[in-house]
C-alpha cells in the first residue's frame, strides 16, 4: 500500500494519525519511504536565537528545514496537522544533560516557551542513492547507519559548540562518485559528502568502532564515504547541558508532508 | 596580457596566427588560458564514420567537439579562421601504426579524402579546478599529467577498439568532491571522475608508473583521481593500424574560439 510511488501529504498525514494513536511504535526508516523525514530538536525560547544561529552558521550537519513559534507544537510546513508533542513514535527528554525520560509523547513535558526545530536527516537522500540502484551496506544489514565523531570543529554560538559527527557509508568507487553527484542535489539534507577515503584524516582512529549506531565492514574494493550527519545538532546541544532538552529517539525521526525528490527526475 | 579574463575569439585567433606564422613552438598548456583546447584526430574519409561511433559509444573519454567535412581543413565551430593543417605547434603522422614524422605543419600530408575530428581535452576542466583554487600536482610541478591503461574496455565500433585511459590527479578528499562536483557540469570535456581511492580496481599496478605523461608523487593525506582521458582515442586509433591516422603532439592541442565557463559562473 505504501511505497515509493506514494509521496506527500497523503502518506504523511496517514503515517503520523498512526503514530499518534499508538498504532505504530519503533524507528521510522522506511516510513512513508518518498516523504522527508527530519531529526528534532526542542528547547526554551532563551536559547531558541544561539541554537539557530549555530544550525546557520554549521548548514551541512545542520540543514533547518523549520523553526516553530515559541509554544507552538505545529510546524504547518512540514504538515498542516503535524503535533511534534504527539506525532513521534518516541522522544528522548535531557536536563543538564542527564536523560531523564523516553516517553512516546510530550504532554507532560510540554511548555509554552519551547521552541521546536526540525533539521535535514540522511534518509532523504538514501531513497535518491537507492533508487539511483547504489547499496547502502547498513540498510542491507538492518542496522543503523555508522556515526562517528570527528576533529573538525563545528563554529561555535553561544553556548553551542562541538565536533562534526559524521555519518558513513562504503561504496565502490564510481559509486562514491555517482552518490557525490546525487547528493549534492540535496544541500537541505546535508548535501555532499565531507570526506572519503582516508578515515584517520578527520580523527576517525578505528572505522570498525563508530562512536554511535552500528559497525558495518568496509570491503577491500570499496571507500568509506562521510556525510555531515544531524547528530551534530543533538550533541552540541546535549554538551551545552541545558536545564531542557528535548529530541527524538534515534532513528525515531519527525514525518514529514515534503516529497522527496527522485534521483531521476534530479538527474541533469 | 593574455590571461583568465580574456577569453573567446580574440584570444583564439591571436595564438592561433602566432603558432601558424611559427612564432610559437611547444606545449599550448597556459595558451589563451581561458579558451577551450581539443584533442585531435585525422584519419581517412573511408574509416570516419567507425571511428565518430567510437567516439559516439565512448563519450566520456571521447566527447566530440567538431568533425570536419571531408578534405576540408577548416572546423569553424571551433574558430573561423581555424585551419588544421597549420594551426597546431606540432603533429605525429602514422602509417599502420608506425610513427613516421612529427612535422610542425600538415601540407605535405594533407589529402582531399581526410576528416579531423576535435575531442575534448582536460586541460579545460583544468582551468576550473585550478580557479576554484585546487592544487593540480602536474601543473605545479610543469610536467605532463600522468595516464594509465585501465583493464575497462572501451565499447568497441569497426577496427576501432582498446582500453580505457585515465589522467590521474592526486587530491585532498575534500578536493576529490569539490572536482567531482566541477566536473560534473563539464560533460563536453571528460565530465566527472571514472574512478578515485583504489587504483588496483581498475588494473594500475603501480601508480608511479604512468603508461604515458610524467608521474607525480601521491602523499599521505591524498587519493589519487582518475578521469577518462583524450589519449583513450588517440591509442584506439593507433592500435587499429591505418594506413594513416594524424594526431596532435603530446601537449600540443588544437587552440578553439570557444571559452571556457568559469568554476564560479558554473556553480550552484
Amino acid at each position: 500500500m505504501s511505497g515509493m510511488d506514494e509521496r506527500g501529504v497523503e502518506a504523511g498525514r496517514r503515517e503520523r494519525r498512526r503514530i499518534r494513536e499508538g498504532g505504530f511504535v519503533g524507528p521510522t526508516a522506511g516510513l512513508a519511504p518518498g516523504n522527508v523525514q527530519a531529526n528534532l530538536v526542542i528547547l526554551p525560547q532563551a536559547l531558541a536565537h544561539d541554537f539557530l544561529r549555530f544550525a546557520q552558521a554549521n548548514p551541512k550537519p545542520c540543514p533547518v528545514l523549520a523553526v516553530s513559534e515559541p509554544g507552538d507544537p505545529r510546524l504547518p510546513g512540514l504538515g498542516e496537522d503535524l503535533d511534534i508533542r504527539t506525532d513521534l513514535p518516541r522522544y528522548r527528554v535531557w536536563r543538564r544533560g542527564e536523560l531523564i525520560d523516553e516517553p512516546t509523547e510530550l504532554r507532560d513535558f510540554w511548555r509554552d516557551d519551547l521552541v521546536s526545530f526540525a533539521l535535514g536527516c540522511s534518509f532523504s537522500f538514501e531513497t535518491a542513492l537507492v533508487e539511483d540502484g547504489i547499496e547502502l551496506r547498513h540498510i542491507t544489514l538492518g542496522t543503523n547507519v555508522p556515526m562517528y565523531r570527528t576533529n573538525l570543529p563545528c563554529a561555535a554560538a553561544g553556548p553551542f559548540h562541538g565536533p562534526l559527527v559524521v555519518s558513513m557509508r562504503p561504496l565502490k568507487p564510481a559509486d562514491a562518485i555517482r552518490a557525490v553527484q546525487i547528493t549534492s542535489r540535496f544541500p537541505s539534507v546535508h548535501g555532499a559528502p565531507v570526506h572519503l577515503g582516508l578515515p584517520a584524516a578527520i580523527g576517525i582512529e578505528d572505522i570498525a568502532k563508530p562512536d554511535y549506531g552500528d559497525a558495518v565492514p568496509v570491503h577491500a574494493d570499496e571507500l568509506p564515504v562521510f556525510w555531515a550527519c544531524g547528530a551534530t545538532a543533538q550533541l552540541a546541544a546535549l554538551e551545552a547541558k541545558l536545564p531542557l532538552l528535548i529530541t527524538h529517539h534515534k532513528a525515531h525521526m519527525v514525518l514529514t508532508d515534503l516529497p522527496i525528490p527522485g534521483a531521476r527526475e534530479e538527474r541533469t
